[in-house]
């Protein structure tokens, strides 16, 4: 693409995309394949207990924004969560979109505003210090979006 | 995420999370949708016909590659294109993942050589004159995923 840049983040505080969530069955496996395949590389794993999920961080290029972009794989560590009732009913691939802003709260309560339902009592741990929210796939086509602001 | 950058493309030449493509029914709608939500803006529109699709492409954010990254909403134009077959078996939502090279010849026959079948015979026009490849999503954990080379 070689158009002229567009001013993005008018209304909402997003700034990039900051990672794309894939549900993986074998997270050591998948990560071997990001790694093996593309180069990419871990740069954290964490177990998020809330949520239900081992996963892993692997960047791919950084943001201007200050940010990056990341992959984000998913293993599921029970049954009943999000993540494995996902496997079960797609299998794996891709989960989720997640769009990074400086102030989730802010930019939660925008969207919201414009009759878009936030999941959740508010921003929730997400990975490595952040801080997310999820968005009702059914008001934004069919893509699970989850707003998220870095740790810092 | 605050860890130090990872160095990424050692091996692929992939240097960018270039775009999500994005399956839905009613293009304008969507575009709609991102714009009033997020400020999103459409820097190009375009009908592939050998893809079956009429797509519009947003940016979103800069990369420190020099390119972007982008969403491209895609709406079929044809009940047989594989954008049509996938809206039929999964509804609207995340089509593929797209990483971005310099050289997607190269790139492709990297990661054919590792094992990952590359669709086709060799790259084809993608969007703004871009060269494309798609990858197998059952050698891909599940995503359907492009490799691209801007046009230039």
């Amino acid at each position: 693409m070689s158009e002229a840049p567009v001013p993005t983040g008018l209304f909402s505080g997003i700034t990039r995309l900051d990672h794309v969530g894939i549900a993986c069955r074998d997270l050591d496996a998948s990560i071997e394949f990001y790694r093996s395949t593309y180069g990419f590389e871990v740069a954290h794993e964490e177990v998020n207990e809330e949520q239900g999920v081992r996963e892993a961080m692997l960047r791919v290029n950084g943001t201007d924004d200050g940010g990056a972009t990341w992959l984000q794989l998913l293993e599921p560590t029970r049954p009943d969560s999000p993540v494995a009732k996902f496997l079960e009913r797609h299998g794996e691939g891709v989960h989720h979109l997640a769009f990074g802003t400086s102030d989730v709260a802010a930019s939660a309560a925008e969207v919201g505003g414009r009759g878009v339902r936030v999941l959740g009592d508010g921003p929730r741990p997400g990975t490595a210090g952040s801080s997310i929210v999820f968005l009702h796939p059914k008001d934004c086509g069919g893509v699970l979006t989850e707003l998220v602001q870095s740790a810092r």
